[in-house]
């Protein structure tokens, strides 16, 4: 049936595509094609029939026209830095490849808003903030689109203290699938808050592109600190850490990083980057504030981390030392990978209210050894979002069908926990079995009637989400 | 055509209401109809044709269900606080009067979170929270239930630090137009924060009743602030008055609340609440912190004030004494309404980028006095909305035609600035027009496929927003 799906991708409609964009920025190459479907998750690669490089809103406006009238599906790709599938191409159709559309326009520093087009990425938009005062500081890890990262609902590192991508993005031009334009706040709008109407901006964050193509968005930006500092401790056991964790946030510490490594994690970060970290259950702090209020951030953190039998602190304030210590962090997944060479890893991304942290992951901790497991632990511990990074031989179908099961079980103990089966990955191919469960039948049905009125040819991101 | 609308609303159709609640839960007294009828807005009444009071989530399935099936329009009650025309039964129909479901459950204050129900305004919820260090900060100035605040996507004066009520819900128990029930994050499930489909509470919030009843919200809590500053600065123009408020927000001084009076204000204000307040552009704000960090940003926002020209701060800190300052503002309504005793009020809610407020308040000060209208103004600077409290006699049609066009012209001053034709107060029945200039037609078109999505019999809250 998947013929059946796409009767147009004729070598016509590959000629009309290159009418609209130009020969050189339409590709059926295989290698071409095969790069681009599948991002960094373990789903085999789907490739599509053909990959587009749109270089202005209305080529994609007049691209999605022409698959909308011929029922083609199609696939927005940004960085492919995703994790769960979401540019797999699973029913062919066009890859709508968006990187060359890089602009950075209205920058607006009264504001503290810009507005960035699908190819600038993250850590692009800081360099160009660079001398401002100003930052964009939602940070996944990956260098990925900001447009990308908007589809994603991305979050990470930061988030406990400047949110997730949602309340950070103003507005959004969307590309809808029969190539209309919409913008989600209204054209060139860009209120702090509004109340007009539903919200059709976080409607599209986080809809993993199956609404639409997010073609531009417009960003909150944030004052950067005067002064930063990071530090580590390590504590008898994760109920400590999660504790500390709480106390630092009813404290009202206005803490910008606060993350969790398990004992494995810290041993093998520790090894991978050459510094000394025990084997133990471990957070790693950043503070932001004007010099007089790190000093008193500072010392709130250290009674805290005492009271929780957590070591004593040193800080790293200069440049140098801190990216060191972050670097460490960033590199859990090559640590992890470290573990066994040769071997796929895997993140796992569940969420939960922070008062049943400890309990789920002590629990997961018991069942990846049960399993047979390696999935060394890092967490966004102010969210109560954390991840095993799976590290497994993929060729070995035991093994494979093991990580499987362990990936449902955790999935299922987090539900049960009242938590969320992806905190910041999406669900993109590999949840849509957990988003039923955790929706229950009548929110699943409420996405797909959204679904339904929104893209009623189901043409974007088909097999994505729902 | 009305007629049309309701053929069951017959003694039978009364009867089976009854049969759901009870008799005394059910009533078609025209005094009670007309309460229920209007709501604190400029809009005349429009009485339902009867109101009941469910007192249980599963009475309110069976009433929707009932109302669904014969094709009666329903209305959502709360406390009947808002402006806009919210709960006026323009087709007439059931009015839910939600007000009897009051159960605060689920406090959670590892988990910084509690479940209320449509009964719950945010001052018992507060008094509820009394000792545990916890609060709720999202201020409409009225005490609102909590779930007509989510219903209508309200803010007020703490959302510069705070967020508004959107950051602020974690999940909602929705019954939709047919009596199905909906949890938007899943049933009892409340993680800070997930990526698992769209995000169905932001669609929720704000939607004016018009996509189904909010019968429980799962809310946000935030520590109290060990100690709290308040003081009142006065400038010499709009002009430096925000850009004070610019600075302070550049410099990160996490100010918690940053309130504009124009010098009409604050000079009916002064007169009012018989406080010596200059007739000027003022700013009132408020500090949260440490007692520590309070005297840092205390410094800060001195320096600040000075640089622009502002008057010398004296800092009021005693609860009796920053309460006395917080009525003076809270007040502001009726300060402006005995300006002209005897006459109606009308709050107007434009939210403009910062950078335009200066221009767009000095416009519309001009179109006051051109148009022979008085409307003093007060605002939320930091979120860049503010209101002009309109006070006319509606008895005098040539007036009530100077306020109307009034009204039009700052909506529109507003959206060619960049801004929202309503900041907090939502759409209601005033706003329809403004609304579609403000998201174009593609816009509007999405919201009505979504709202033909949930509510295909267009049965809930009909004429409103849409």
């Amino acid at each position: 049936t998947r013929r059946s799906r796409r009767p147009s991708l004729s070598p016509d409609f590959v000629e009309a595509l290159r009418a609209v964009v130009g020969a050189p920025n339409v590709s059926t190459a295989t290698a071409v094609r095969e790069q681009h479907g599948h991002d960094e998750s373990m789903h085999p690669c789907a490739p599509p029939d053909v990959v587009v490089w749109p270089q202005a809103v209305g080529q994609v406006q007049e691209l999605a026209a022409l698959c909308h009238r011929c029922r083609v599906p199609m696939v927005p790709f940004g960085t492919g830095t995703g994790l769960e599938g979401g540019v797999n191409a699973v029913q062919g159709g066009v890859c709508f490849d968006l990187s060359r559309m890089d602009a950075i326009a209205e920058l607006s520093l009264e504001d503290f808003s810009v507005t960035v087009e699908p190819g600038v990425t993250r850590k692009a938009l800081n360099k160009h903030l660079r001398g401002t005062g100003l930052w964009f500081p939602v940070d996944p890890g990956a260098d990925a689109s900001l447009c990308g990262m908007a589809a994603t609902g991305a979050s990470g590192t930061n988030a406990v203290r400047y949110g997730t991508m949602r309340p950070n993005v103003l507005n959004l031009r969307v590309v809808l699938p029969d190539g209309r334009l919409l913008h989600t706040a209204g054209p060139r709008r860009q209120p702090r808050k509004r109340a007009a109407g539903y919200d059709l901006t976080s409607l599209f964050v986080g809809s993993e592109g199956t609404l639409g193509f997010l073609t531009q968005a417009t960003l909150r930006l944030h004052p950067l600190p005067e002064a930063t500092a990071v530090t580590v401790a390590s504590f008898p056991s994760v109920g400590a850490a999660v504790a500390c964790t709480v106390q630092v946030l009813q404290a009202a510490v206005p803490v910008a990083r606060i993350e969790f490594l398990d004992e494995v994690m810290a041993d093998a970060c520790g090894r991978f980057s050459q510094m000394e970290l025990p084997a133990a259950a471990t957070l790693l702090l950043e503070l932001h504030g004007s010099r007089r209020s790190l000093a008193e951030q500072q010392q709130q953190m250290e009674e805290i981390v005492q009271q929780n039998s957590g070591s004593s602190l040193a800080w790293a304030e200069g440049l140098d030392e801190r990216e060191q210590l972050w670097s460490m962090r960033h590199n859990a997944w090559y640590a992890a990978l470290a573990l066994r060479p040769g071997c796929q890893g895997y993140s796992t991304d569940v969420c939960v209210p922070i008062s049943r942290l400890p309990d789920v992951v002590v629990e997961t901790k018991q069942d990846l050894q049960a399993s047979g497991l390696t999935g060394p632990m890092v967490g966004h511990v102010g969210d109560g979002n954390f991840h095993c990074i799976l590290v497994f031989n993929s060729q070995d179908p035991d093994e494979a069908q093991r990580i499987h099961a362990f990936t449902q079980r955790l999935g299922r103990r987090a539900l049960a926990a009242g938590g969320t089966c992806t905190g910041e990955h999406g669900v993109g191919l590999g949840k849509r079995a957990l988003l039923q469960e955790e929706l229950g039948q009548e929110g699943l049905d409420t996405l797909r009637s959204i679904k339904a009125a929104l893209d009623p040819h189901n043409l974007m991101n088909p097999g994505k989400v729902l």
